[in-house]
C-alpha cells in the first residue's frame, strides 16, 4: 500500500465520522490502525494512540522510545512523543479538549479509556467499530489477491500434510499441529497458527491442543491458517484416524452439506443472518441442531475474526467484496466433532471459495 | 496452585475492594484473571467476563462454545453461558444492576466497557489495576521459585549461546534471535520470546528484529525470556561483533555501573523512583543522560511488564517480594545501543539478582 491508499482510507474514515456525527476517532495499536496508516505499533501499558479528527489532520501519541518504529504510511500524522516520566493521558486529553462525541477503537484497553473519561467530562463515548467496519468489511482487489494467495497456500499445505505428512498416530495433538504449521510455513505462509482437537477434544470447538496422544478411532479437527501481506487464511478440515463410525460419516456429510448450503446462499443483498440460517436449518432438519453451537462464520482479513459476523440477528446485507468464513460444525460431547471451514468472497454473481482443497473425508494412519 | 490458594486470592481481592469502596470488579481474559482463578481464557470479540462482587461469590460470563475450556481453579465461580445469537452485554448488565462503583481490569477491550456504560447509567467506573496491583506485586515463595528457575535457565541459555552457539556474523537479526530462542527452549523455558537490535538498530530500544544481516563492527542487543509455570524471565545482554570502539566500551561500562547502582539501591521502603534515579544520576553524571530514554525497570511475573514501574514520579515504597527488571540503557542514534537487564527480587536485606550470568562484554564472531 502507498501513501495515496492510506490517504484515501483516512479521508473515507473522516467522511464516515462526519456522517455519523463523530468528531474524533481514537485508535490504539490494532488492525484498524494498520489499515488506516500502515502503522504496526506495539500494544503495551505505554499509550500509543492515533487521534483522528473528523476534519483536519491526525495526531499520534507515541512513547518516545518507540518513535523510531513508527512508519506512517500516510505521511499525514503529527507524532506527539512522551517520556516515561510524563502522563500521556494528559497529553491526549489536551488534544481532545472540546471533543463532544468520540469513537474508540474496539480493542483499546479500558484503562486508557477510563483515564480519558476521568479527564474529559461531558463527552459522549461511542464504539469505533461501526466506522472501521464500513471501511474494512469490503475488500479491494489488492486485499482479495492477498486473501486468495493465503487461501491457496493453506490448501496446498493441507494436501501435503494428508498425502506426504507421514503417520500422525502416536503424536500428541500439539505435535500434529506443529507438523501442519511447519508445512504451512514451508509453502510460504507467514506466521502459521492454529488449533487442533482430537478424539473427545474435537467436540470442544475452541480446544487448542494439548499433550493428548492421537490414536486409532480418533476424530480429528484442524483449524489453522497463516498470512500473506498481513491478510489471514482460516481453514478447518476434519479427518479420521482409522475407520470412522457410521454416525461419524453421517455427521460429516451433514456438516459438508451445511457448508455447501451456506455457500449457495451467498449473494449481494442477502441479510447476513440468512447465511447462518442456511446451514442451521439443514443441520436442524437432520436432527443435530442442538450440536451446532456457534455462528456459521465471521469476516476475515487483517484479523482472523472481524466484521461482518454471520449470525442470527445480523440483518446487514451482504455486499460485494465481503470475505468471511463458512464453518458449520457438529459437536457430540464426549465423542467427536466435525467442522468444515472455507473462506468465501461475495462477488456480484454469488460466492467464490478462496479454499478449494477437497472436502472428501480423509482416513489417516 | 490449588483451590485454597485461589480462594485466598479471591478473598483478598474482595478485602481490597471493600477497603477501596469498590462494589464490583470486572476482569476479562488476562493475567489478573489467571492469578485469581487459574482460568486461562481466550481473548476475542466474544465476551468472557469475571464479575466479582465485594461480598459473595463471583459469576463468569462465558461463550457457550468455550465453556468446556474454563477450568475454575477456585471452585467458586458460577458460569453464565451465552450463545452467539445472544447479547452478552445484556447478561452482564443484568448481573451488575445496582452496582455503584465498578473497577475494570486494565486490558478489557473498550468496546465491552462502552456497551456496559451504555446500559448502566450512574455507575462510577474505576481502573481495576490498583486492586490487582496490591495482590500481585509482592510475590510469594512459590512464585519466586518459578521466577528464579526462569531466570536461571535464561542465564544458562545465554552462556550456551555465546560459548557454543556458533558464528552469528552473516545471520539476519531474526535468525540470530531464533537461535537464542531455540537454545532457550532447549534448556527448558516455555514459549521463548524476544527482540534483537544490531548495528544502528540497537539504538532503537524496542526494535524487534528484521532481515538486517549482522556483520563485523555491529553492536548487539538481545532482550528475551521465557516462562516457567506461567512466570516470565526478562533479560538483556549486549555484546559486540568484532572489536568495539572506545566509545562503545565506555558506554558499556557506564550502563553496567548504572545497573549496579540501581541494584544497590534496592531495599524495602525505598520509593520506587529512587531506583530509576540511581541509574539515571550515574548516567547523567557520565554525560549520557539524554540517551537513557526509558524508565529503569518494570515489575515481572505473570506478565513481562506489570506493576510496579520503576519510574520518576512513582513514590510507592519498595516491598519485600517485589520482582522487577533493572535495565538501564544508552542509545546513540545511528551508531549503537547498550542495555543490560537482570531481574531482581527485593528481600529484607536488599536486592537479590535472579539473573547472574556475567556482565562481562562478549566479543562475538
Amino acid at each position: 500500500m502507498n501513501a495515496e491508499t492510506y490517504g484515501k482510507r483516512l479521508d473515507r474514515a473522516q467522511e464516515v465520522m462526519r456522517d455519523r456525527g463523530i468528531d474524533t476517532l481514537l485508535l490504539g495499536p490494532s488492525a484498524d490502525l494498520y489499515y488506516l496508516t500502515g502503522i504496526d505499533a506495539h500494544v503495551s501499558e505505554r499509550l500509543n494512540l492515533l487521534i483522528l479528527p473528523a476534519e483536519g489532520e491526525p495526531d499520534m501519541i507515541v512513547p518516545g522510545l518507540e518513535a523510531p518504529l513508527i512508519k506512517d504510511g500516510s505521511g499525514r500524522i503529527s507524532l506527539k512523543t512522551w517520556g516515561d516520566a510524563d502522563v500521556p493521558a494528559d497529553l491526549a486529553a489536551g488534544i481532545l479538549s472540546g471533543a463532544k462525541k468520540v469513537a474508540v477503537g474496539n480493542k483499546l484497553w479500558s484503562s486508557f479509556l477510563i483515564r480519558l473519561q476521568d479527564r474529559l467530562a461531558g463527552v459522549n463515548w461511542q464504539e469505533g467499530d461501526p466506522i472501521l467496519r464500513d471501511l474494512r468489511m469490503c475488500k479491494d482487489a489488492e486485499e482479495i489477491a492477498a486473501l486468495d494467495e493465503a487461501g491457496r497456500l493453506t490448501d496446498e499445505a493441507w494436501m501435503l500434510f494428508v498425502t506426504q505428512g507421514g503417520a500422525i498416530a502416536g503424536l500428541t495433538e500439539l505435535q500434529a499441529l506443529e507438523k501442519l504449521k511447519n508445512i504451512s510455513g514451508d509453502v510460504g505462509l507467514d506466521n502459521p497458527k492454529g488449533i487442533i482437537g482430537t478424539g473427545p477434544n474435537s467436540a470442544s470447538p475452541h480446544h487448542s491442543g494439548n499433550d493428548r496422544v492421537i490414536g486409532e478411532g480418533d476424530a480429528l479437527v484442524f483449524d489453522w491458517g497463516g498470512m500473506i501481506d498481513g491478510y489471514f487464511s482460516d481453514v478447518t478440515r476434519s479427518a479420521h484416524l482409522g475407520a470412522p463410525s457410521e454416525e461419524y460419516r453421517k455427521v460429516y456429510d451433514i456438516v459438508n452439506a451445511a457448508n455447501q448450503a451456506t455457500f449457495e446462499a451467498v449473494k449481494p443483498g442477502v441479510p447476513l443472518q440468512e447465511l447462518d440460517r442456511a446451514a442451521r436449518n439443514l443441520i436442524t432438519e437432520a436432527g443435530y441442531g442442538e450440536y451446532f453451537v456457534h455462528r456459521v462464520g465471521h469476516g476475515l482479513g487483517l484479523e482472523v475474526h472481524e466484521e461482518p459476523f454471520l449470525v442470527e440477528g445480523n440483518t446487514m446485507p451482504l455486499q460485494e467484496g465481503m470475505v468471511f468464513s463458512d464453518e458449520p460444525g457438529i459437536y457430540m460431547s464426549g465423542k467427536f466433532g466435525v467442522r468444515i471451514e472455507d473462506a468465501v468472497v461475495c462477488e456480484a454473481a454469488g460466492g467464490r471459495r478462496l479454499n478449494t482443497s477437497t472436502h472428501e473425508l480423509f482416513i489417516l494412519a
